[in-house]
């Protein structure tokens, strides 16, 4: 079973307080796209500018990842440039230029539509409804991702594709700016009114909950030494999670369970080094190695 | 096996988001001999003043718990208020009357000097240190909390007793400024090195982690749809925490790991009313039945 992906590639300017860089491949669908092809073969739909160079096309070589989907354009590729506090659970956006991504019309290649798993990353509510319209089967399950910055600036556009949504992916401060409610077993609970059968909130470094039926699920984060830089951890994520449940080809209790855990998983390698730089160079066995270390951090006999 | 808790009994006036109350029986070692006292015999020490009246001694009644260690003495009992922000995660104190507690010197009944666990909740670390030095047989597990005020008005005490103590309970800003050090994984380590074997670090509405030997294990707090009074959540959890350790009687990788889940069990029912009033009214079923929850709020297979 392959997974659908749309969202954006990206050049990113980081710096953190382990380091800096001033131009480092990003975007939410490409940590999305690499994470979940340890899982599962991707499909991506993206676009780029002519400065996105066969060096950086590398990322997708060598795994699963049908690139069809991504647009080639004249202009240059999405940039974002960012800095993180000391403590790293705040950031601040030094530029955005959406370049080639202000013309962006999602078009899925033929042989993308018959996608039964798909995720939506962040990026324009209207483009995700977009890509939804262009599929030619019933998906099993659409996941999605957003930002307050459309919470805030195209919430009408957001509420009509989170109808069409089954999981909605969301960090705990953006679940309380679009439920209104500061509790998050609250802030869930209206958020699946709106649409999606189950929410996952993002908390950062303190992990996971997932709603989900009579279920909810807390995965912690794992604790790590050395975060180098958090940038795409939370679409790491989304890929692992995405990735996880596409490869089991079932939406059950225990598969969503099993996708958390692979979600945080791939997250915790995410934010060891800058950029995809830790993300791209792992095996399956470490992969395997780390759930396991997951289970090993939560279990208990009472 | 009996629990010896030593610390303080006090009235608090709270103020949160959900209401205010004047006067209300709080204090660290309250809170920890009541959530102990479902799990184990606690014997407490502690001084309180001539206006603590058999109403609010009442609390220890009907329970295992042993009040012959707690001292009455002419003057006020130790006064605590404070209001909590929006959100809850912060609060400020608006006022604190150390009263009886400025002159405390604890004395050990005789038949409390065998006790084998022992708890240090939050007080003076000189004090903590004094009633190590009265007990007769060497203890098989010694706890110790502390707080911010201690770290940074008796380092140097506070670094004497905890060469003395297995393990620290402690939140994360103060494991934090303990340490030195802003990373968890690190700032443990550290304080390993200070003396205590194990370092449970508490994450208030994000669970606690536990950093034991080769252990690392973390517990999420239990979501909640309505915390009413974070105020002895983390001397309710201390007491979950040791009062299954005790009852269990070993300490080992098992153990601590269920003593992490009863610790949180009981922290997830201190905050769901004010004060003591959710924590006095448990059943052993009930804390059965949230354990249970735990489980399967952490539950997956690979």
């Amino acid at each position: 079973m392959s997974l659908l992906i749309v969202g954006t590639v990206a050049f990113d300017a980081v710096e953190t307080p382990h380091g800096k860089v001033d131009r480092m491949l990003g975007g939410a669908a490409t940590y999305a796209a690499v994470a979940a092809s340890y899982f599962t073969p991707v499909r991506i739909v993206s676009v780029v500018g002519d400065d996105f160079s066969p060096r950086e096309h590398a990322i997708f070589r060598g795994r699963p990842i049908d690139v069809s989907g991504i647009e080639r354009v004249n202009g240059r590729t999405f940039f974002w440039s960012g800095r993180y506090s000391q403590d790293m659970n705040d950031r601040v956006t030094l530029d955005t230029q959406l370049n080639v991504l202000a013309d962006f019309d999602p078009k899925l290649p033929h042989h993308f539509r018959d996608s039964r798993f798909v995720f939506l990353a962040n990026i324009q509510p209207s483009l995700q409804f977009q890509v939804l319209q262009q599929l030619e089967t019933k998906p099993k399950l659409v996941a999605l991702d957003t930002m307050n910055y459309w919470i805030e600036g195209a919430l009408a556009e957001l509420q009509a594709v989170l109808r069409c949504v089954h999981v909605l992916l969301i960090n705990d401060s953006e679940a309380r700016q679009l439920s209104g409610h500061y509790n998050l077993v609250e802030a869930a609970a209206r958020i699946r009114k709106m649409g999606p059968k189950a929410v996952v909130i993002k908390r950062g470094e303190h992990g996971a909950t997932l709603f989900a039926g009579k279920t909810t699920f807390s995965a912690p984060a794992m604790p790590l030494k050395l975060v180098r830089d958090p940038t795409g951890a939370g679409d790491s994520f989304a890929g692992g999670f995405m990735g996880s449940l596409t490869a089991s080809g079932t939406v059950s209790d225990a598969s969503l369970r099993r996708a958390m855990v692979y979600g945080s998983v791939m997250g915790s390698f995410a934010v060891e080094h800058f950029g995809l730089s830790r993300l791209r160079r792992l095996t399956k066995r470490q992969i395997g190695a780390r759930a396991r270390q997951f289970r090993h951090l939560t279990h208990f006999e009472l």
